[in-house]
């Protein structure tokens, strides 16, 4: 059986990622309105080193099984940014993240881009995302403590590609 | 004497901002843009949590002697970024930079903020930068190697207030 497809975003796309993203419970409401933006703003399009790039896993029988969104990062040679990586939670441990991740990196390599950077929080309900990006050959480059809030320190991942 | 305000920036310094950062030599041309940007978009007004402040030093007989850019860090309680603080290289070593960050602390500190957190870069060209947050009781809490460039590492001073 062959995974359904991993293609760029579409416009029509932003209903299913904010379903998907409010049914993923560790996003807050604020961090649910800050990925849309960056769907919106990479539907929009961008001006070259500002662009934001968000590719869906479609899932069988219809909808978004998950989605990524990534970016070369300002003022850099080779850098990019993981903004976004999210599966729907009823599709989690299916191998969609890493199909996500697959091809993120196989738009970085065509790009000679040596470094991806994702940041996520150091919270308990964020363990799932660590442990992805641990997984995924990401290692923990940098820490700031109670960054985002007191307890909830800023986690810097790197993957060297 | 009394040494020249400091004030919230106007859209008429904007001409006096890009000389500053040009006479700098330690700016690349994108790096102007960046800051220019982040200019514009303050003097645009911004929406509550992603507002960019611009404060300007005067100089004696007119003009900037220099500027800083703060905001709040989208997705925090209570942490901001100093995006830019810079001082006509004709007016280093005169105290404009720390009388900057003073301002810059006063308005931290009436909104509660806790975390004061600027990024710079590892190359020689940024020494003096460096010098001036570790003198001002920043300390390095992380740092990316060759985050800008090869050689070129991402240093993340944080100030606790």
């Amino acid at each position: 059986m062959t995974a359904p497809p991993i293609r760029p975003a579409e416009p029509g796309d932003r209903a299913e990622i904010e379903r998907l993203l409010s049914a993923a419970k560790e996003f807050r409401a604020e961090e649910v309105a800050c990925a849309l933006e960056l769907f919106d703003e990479s539907c929009a399009g961008g001006d070259g080193d500002e662009e934001y790039h968000v590719l869906c896993a479609e899932a069988e029988g219809g909808g978004i099984a998950g989605f990524a969104c990534w970016g070369k990062t300002p003022l850099t040679r080779a850098t990019a940014d993981l903004y976004w990586i999210a599966t729907d939670p009823a599709r989690r441990r299916s191998g969609v993240g890493r199909r996500l991740l697959r091809q993120v990196e196989q738009a970085l390599a065509e790009r000679a881009i040596a470094l991806l950077v994702a940041e996520t929080s150091s919270l308990p309900s964020y363990a799932q995302a660590r442990a992805f990006y641990e997984k995924e050959g990401f290692a923990e480059e940098s820490r700031i403590r109670d960054f985002y809030a007191p307890g909830d320190d800023r986690v810097i991942y790197c993957k060297r590609i």
